[in-house]
C-alpha cells in the first residue's frame, strides 16, 4: 500500500515526521458548523484560531476577516498585522500584558481582554488612567466549575463591572464551557450549552440591571457549539478545534475520526519482536504528549493509525513514545505483522488533541484532492 | 517576594511564559558528570543534545567541539555548521533519510546511524553501493527490553553485521537503558548501567568472534551514566538531560529538585476560590503537556512551583493545565491564600521533563549569578 500511495498523493516526497493538513477536510468542517450556526443569523461568530496558527487557515475560516479568539498576544498581534480587525484574547489578561493589548488598539485592531477579579479589573482600569489608553474588557463568566470565571450570582461580579465601567472598558461577559469535554451523549453536551448560555446571560442581565453595560455576551467551546439548541440573549459563540477535530472530539461524539483534518506522517524504523510492535521515527516531539483519550471510554494512546492514505488501518494506535520514537500495537494487544510495514514504509497518526501536536510542527503540508498542493507555515510562542 | 525579587533578578522585564534557564546550575551539573566519569579517563563522553538545541549550551557542554549525540537530523546538520565534527544520530535512520546523512559525512561531519534490523542494514548498503557513499552505522543493541535494538543474543545481530561490514559501514554497538528511567534506588540504578555495559560489550565481542569490526561500544542514560561502577569494554557513554535535570530525575534520585537548571517563569492572573486554587498563565504549551512523574511515588502535577527567585514554595505544584492556563494548587489540597499570589506577581515552575519543556520555548532567558545576563536562541523540527 504505502509506496505506491505515498508516490501517488506527494508524501513519499516529505521528509517524516510531517504534519499533514487535509483542506478538503478542514473545508467540510468549517461548513459543518457554519451551517449549524446559520439557525441563529443574529448571533456572530467568533472562531478561535488558537489551534490553527496559522494566516493560510485564516483565510479560509473567515475570508472577510471576521471577528476571531487568540490565546496569545502574539497570535493576536500576527492577526492583526494580516488585517483582522476584531480580536478578544481569551486567557485572563495579566496586567503587565496591558501596553500590548493597547498598542493593538492604538493601531486600529479592536482587541478585547477578559479577566475575572478586581485586581485585574483594578490594573485595568488604573491602566487606562494613567496611560490614557481604556482596554476593552469582558468579564469571564465561570459556568460550569471548570477553570476561571466569577460566577454569574458572585456579588464580585458587580463590583468588577463597577471598577471597568467607571473607565469605560466594561464591554460584556464570556464564558467558555470546558467541562463539556467530559460529556458523552447528544443531550449532555446540549445541557453543557444550556448551562453555557443561561449562565452567561445571567450575568450580564445582573450587570445590566445594576446600570452597568453588558453588550457583548460571548460563549463557545466546539462541543457545545454544535449542540446548542438555544441561543437566545447570546452575542457570539466561540470555537476553535472544530476546523481540524481530533480523537478527543470524536471520543466525545462531536465528530467521527473520518472527518479528523489532520495527521503526522511517519515512517517505519524497526520492528520489536518479542513486543510485536512496530517503531516509527514520529515520537512525542511530532506527536505532543498529550493523553486526552486517556480519560475517555475508548483510549487512543498516542494517536490512532492510519495508512499513508489515510485509510483505517483497524485497531493500531501509538501506544508509547519517546522523544522521536513512536511504538505502534494493536489495541488488543495481538502482534503485529511486520511484513504489513516494511522498514520505509509509512503511516499517518491521528492526534489526540489537534491543538497540541500542531503546536510541535511549523508547517502544515496541505493535501487537496488527495494531493500533496501546499505548504503553509505556522507560527507558535507568545 | 514577587516584584522586588524579579525586579532585582531582571526576571520582571520579561513577558511570561518565559524558558529560564540558571546558567550556574548548569555549568555545576556539567561539572558533576564529567567529574564522575573522569574515573574512567579512557572512555569518551558523548553529550546528547537532544535537550538543549542550543549552539550556546552546546559551547558549554563541549568547548572543544567533541563528541555529540543527536536525536534528529537537523541537530546534526545545526551542530555540524556550528564546528562539531564526530556525531551519533540516535535514532534508527529511516532509508529516505541516508542522503541527508551521506551529505553531512561529505561535508566533514562525521555523523553515523544506527539501526536494528536487516531492512535498514540492506537500505545502507544497497545506499553505499548505488551513491558511492558509505553511511558509518552502528547496531542498536536492546540491553532492557525498553524500545528499539536487537538483544545482544540475537542470530540477526551477525546477520545485519555481515550485511554492513561488506561495504565497511559497520562500526560498532550502541545502546540505551531507557528502562532505567524506572529504577529507584542506587543499587538499581547500578544494576541498569550494568545490564547496560555487558549488554553491550557482549554484544561487541560476538560480532569480533565472528571476524566483524566493533571498534565503538556506546552505552548511556542520564540515570546510569551517574550511577555506573563499571565500565569495562565501553568505549563511550552517552547523556542528555543531566545538564539541566527535571523532576522525573530527582524522583529517580538521580538530582535534588535545587539542581533543575531549567524552569517557565508564569504570572498569576486569577485565582478560583471554590478550588482554592491559582491561576497563572502557563499552560501545557508553555510546560508540555509531560506527566512524567505521574508513575513515581512523588506525583508533580505539571511541575513543581517555586517563587520568582527559584526557592521552594512547599507543596505547590501545578494540578492542571490548559493551552494557556495552569492551575495552581497545594498537593495536600488545602486552599491556598491568594494575599500570598496577587494577580501580576510571578512564580516558577519546575518541569517534569526538561526535554519536553524545552521543546515549547524558541529561546532560553539566562540567569547568570542570579540574575538575567542573555537570552540563548533554541531551535526545533527535524
Amino acid at each position: 500500500m504505502t509506496r505506491r500511495d505515498t508516490v501517488a498523493n506527494g508524501l513519499a516526497g516529505l521528509e517524516t515526521p510531517a504534519l499533514v493538513l487535509d483542506r478538503d477536510k478542514l473545508q467540510a468542517n468549517l461548513a459543518r458548523l457554519r451551517d449549524h450556526l446559520a439557525t441563529w443569523p443574529e448571533v456572530a461568530f467568533r472562531p478561535h484560531l488558537k489551534t490553527a496558527k496559522s494566516l493560510d487557515v485564516a483565510d479560509l475560516v473567515s475570508p472577510g476577516r471576521g471577528p476571531i479568539t487568540v490565546s496569545t498576544l502574539k497570535e493576536a498581534e500576527v492577526f492583526a498585522a494580516h488585517g483582522f480587525r476584531d480580536i478578544v484574547y481569551a486567557v485572563g489578561v495579566a496586567p503587565d500584558k496591558l501596553p500590548r493589548v493597547a498598542a493593538l488598539n492604538a493601531a486600529g485592531a479592536r482587541t478585547r481582554v477578559i479577566l475575572d477579579n478586581l485586581q485585574a479589573a483594578a490594573a485595568v482600569a488604573d491602566f487606562g488612567r494613567e496611560a490614557g489608553r481604556i482596554v476593552p474588557t469582558l468579564i469571564e463568566v465561570d459556568t460550569d466549575g471548570h477553570r476561571g470565571g466569577v460566577r454569574p450570582h458572585d456579588p464580585v461580579l458587580l463590583r468588577i463591572g463597577e471598577v471597568l465601567a467607571v473607565v469605560g472598558a466594561l464591554e460584556g461577559v464570556l464564558t467558555h464551557a470546558g467541562g463539556s469535554y467530559g460529556a458523552r451523549t447528544p443531550d449532555e453536551l446540549a445541557a453543557f450549552a444550556e448551562t453555557e448560555r443561561s449562565g452567561a446571560v445571567a450575568a450580564a442581565e445582573r450587570l445590566r440591571a445594576a446600570g452597568l453595560p453588558s453588550p457583548v455576551v460571548s460563549v463557545g467551546s466546539t462541543p457545545t457549539a454544535f449542540f446548542t439548541r438555544d441561543l437566545t440573549g447570546v452575542t457570539e459563540v466561540r470555537a476553535g478545534v472544530y476546523m481540524f477535530f481530533d480523537l478527543v472530539m470524536a471520543g466525545i461524539g462531536v465528530c467521527s475520526t473520518e472527518e479528523i483534518a489532520l495527521s503526522v506522517l511517519a515512517t517505519v524504523i524497526g520492528y520489536q519482536p518479542a513486543a510485536g510492535q512496530i517503531v516509527v521515527d514520529a515520537g512525542w516531539m511530532a506527536l505532543s504528549r498529550d493523553r486526552g483519550t486517556s480519560s475517555q471510554p475508548l483510549d487512543q494512546g498516542y494517536g490512532l493509525v492510519t495508512d499513508a492514505d489515510g485509510a483505517p488501518l483497524g485497531d493500531l494506535i501509538v501506544s508509547a513514545t519517546n522523544q522521536e520514537h513512536g511504538l505502534i500495537a494493536s489495541r488488543s494487544g495481538a502482534p503485529i505483522d511486520p511484513a504489513r510495514f516494511p522498514v520505509g514504509s509509512r503511516l499517518r497518526i491521528l492526534p489526540n488533541h489537534a491543538c497540541a501536536t500542531a503546536a510541535q510542527h511549523d508547517r502544515y503540508h496541505v493535501l487537496a484532492g488527495g494531493a500533496l498542493a501546499a505548504e503553509w507555515p505556522r507560527f507558535g510562542q507568545w
